[in-house]
């Protein structure tokens, strides 16, 4: 028996343009992952006319419906209102979900008011999902044929919510179907069409596997999708296609399930007791904003260095200027001074360097827009690669970013054959 | 007359949570622009009777159509042959399209295939919109009570195709109905319930201006739309609005129509002559890479360092080890002399420091995380502030490098007498 899921995003923020829908793509993954194919995402104003009417026809056509959004105190939230008129039902108070919001609101030193007392009111025979990051609480409703629930529409809150109940309920309650589990692999280093081509056999014979390939600029992505008679079965399965599939793709597969590269490669420095420094030219401070985005990553950055001005490369790394004056800021020698430079300079185990040309303007016959020099340098060597990028300024950096990146990552990965 | 719009985003990668759908904000936001209101923005798979009941319906309760996706060559692009079942039209190869076509692949040195050729056919009766940027072209369909424009889903296609074509014709041809015309105006430094209440009398009274408020972290956009009896008469009214608004927030507006403080920050430098060099800490290299994403700011950025270790803050600016002994590395005197230092090093008109605790971990009670330091160093004299950041370690590191931006954009703008 497959499930069809709707989704139904509700806020005004949507609809006008102002604010891009990430709940729908979220949630639409996670119940993906769990064997219940999305239909349709829908995204409506504040309007209680249209929610009724979304609401009233999703739930006609599909099992599963799941809105987010429009559960605050103001006069604008509607979700709630709008929900018990589509499916007929009456708003009672629920008396834990009011406990639960008085308490909440004596904890900033402040009485509930009435306002906001209007949150613990759901449709009636509804389940409560409590909201432990948050205010507004959710709730399943079980109709006939579908199941409705009802969540805020803060990502933080609403993606707690559903990775500690509503996952786990699904799976406890629809029993009868076959249990799912899922991985999303994450490569990077080749393109869809290659990545499809490595799987070809896999995906033409008539498996219990289930392959999406999922683009996501500059990386691919691959969920493997399997389904069993229990837990332990579908766990098994998976566990069986992702060495199958990781054993043909090997290191091109650098993280599941969402995992980033900076995060990847702060574990595999942080295992090998590494510490790095680096050098941006035409990243300019991408490298070092998306390593710093990792909780602790002072324990192995020490310094990054964004020198943009030729004098800056020969103050803060060292480059000779004749150097600089013979092969151009965007060359071999450069990118090697610049890598060796901020190395021995931070006295690091390791420097990266990235000089190149992001654009749009600053090219030549010889050295074109996306014309990128990476360099990674240890105690013992330098190495400098040449590269040609495609795309805008922002895919420029995007891109050489990315390569530097998982330079790194191979760089401090266990020898290994290479696969491919 | 207020004309219905409805938008539909057609792609297994949309529904299935690989990609989040930007097109639908983007389409709405301009759509509402010129005055027509966006009523639901649908998001369906590659599925030919899933496109073909959202179609009809959409049809049938609005005005104004607007679908993307799907005009590809391959067998998974629908959108054509499902659009033409739902509105019962035949479809034609369309000369014009196919002639276009044929020479486009024919520039790649390569001849059109009869897959390819699929996408000269379109709906009979449709109107052509050339795709500059594409193979696909678009089409506009002119049915009784509703016009279906039909769009390719690659973003910079469809945004040349709306922007050139869509926009201009939708004025034309609607001659009945009022000229719109709007402004966003972005805002800095401000809530927006503050925002809102600066305009309660302007909001309250029934003018022919519609006031949006629409949050953006860290921002707030204001957009403004008016109608008027003509381009010229909108465009007045609109100019006269804007002026008033802008009176009431004075500089807490940074810039209009999706402009980004970067942008503005590197034109005032540019017009000043001034150069800037930035030492940034907890923001990690995040002030650098936004600086950086517009082209030409090597005319005025001299070098970014991120001192991450206290080691790197001595060596590369010269902070005295004792003042981060006696003071800490997150502290008013570190912060101080990191501007000054990093100024003073690289030569430049301007330095720009921050340092805090970006979290999770690192805060103490007297430090707790959110504590962040900001100075701003001239020839003159340096000017440091203490900021307590709420969120977690990503909006940290984003508030702080927007408030650094616009502490920089306050100092260079032409001294004003305050409005608030």
């Amino acid at each position: 028996m497959v499930l069809k899921g709707e989704i139904i995003t509700i806020g005004n923020e949507l609809i006008s343009g102002s604010q891009v829908d990430t709940n729908g793509a979220y949630l639409a993954e996670r119940l993906w992952s769990r064997g219940i194919p999305i239909q349709r995402i829908m995204s409506v104003g504040d309007d209680p006319e249209l929610i009724v009417r979304a609401v009233t026809e999703s739930a006609e056509r599909a099992d599963l419906v799941v809105l987010t959004g429009g559960l605050g105190p103001t006069s604008d939230d509607i979700t709630t209102e709008a929900t018990a008129r589509a499916l007929k039902r009456k708003l009672v108070l629920h008396p834990e979900a009011w406990e639960d919001l008085k308490k909440r609101i004596r904890a900033f030193g402040a009485e509930a008011t009435e306002s906001q007392k209007k949150q613990a009111y759901i449709p009636e025979g509804a389940d409560l999902i409590p909201n432990r990051k948050g205010t507004a609480p959710g709730y399943l409703l079980k109709e006939a044929q579908t199941w409705v629930i009802v969540l805020p529409g803060v990502p933080w809150e609403m993606k707690a919510m559903v990775e500690e109940s509503i996952l786990p309920r699904l799976e406890a309650e629809w029993k009868d179907r076959p249990w799912y589990r899922s991985r999303m692999l994450m490569l990077f280093g080749l393109s869809e069409s290659k990545a499809n081509e490595l799987l070809l056999d896999i995906t033409r014979d008539p498996h219990d596997l289930q392959i999406a390939f999922l683009p996501h600029f500059p990386e691919v992505r691959i969920r493997l999708t399997v389904h069993g008679s229990s837990i332990q079965n579908a766990e098994e399965k998976l566990a069986y296609w992702e060495k199958t599939v990781r054993e043909r793709f090997g290191p091109y597969v650098f993280g599941v399930d969402g995992e980033s590269l900076e995060a990847v490669v702060g574990k595999l420095l942080r295992e090998k007791k590494a510490t790095l420094a680096v050098a941006e030219s035409c990243t300019g401070g991408l490298i070092g904003h998306r390593l710093t985005n990792i909780p602790g990553s002072s324990d192995y950055l020490e310094r990054v260095v964004v020198t943009y001005s030729n004098q800056s490369k020969m103050d803060l790394l060292k480059v000779p200027e004749h150097i600089i004056k013979a092969h151009g800021a965007v060359s071999e020698p450069t990118a090697r001074f610049m890598a060796e430079g901020v190395r021995a300079l931070a006295g690091t185990d390791l420097g990266l360097a990235t000089t190149g040309i992001a654009g749009p303007t600053g090219g030549s016959p010889e050295k074109p827009v996306g014309t990128v020099f990476i360099c990674l340098a240890d105690k013992q060597e330098a190495s400098t690669k040449l590269y040609h990028f495609p795309g805008d300024r922002h895919q420029i950096k995007v891109m050489t970013a990315q390569v530097a990146l998982n330079r790194l990552r191979h760089y401090l990965l266990p020898p290994k054959k290479p696969v491919l």
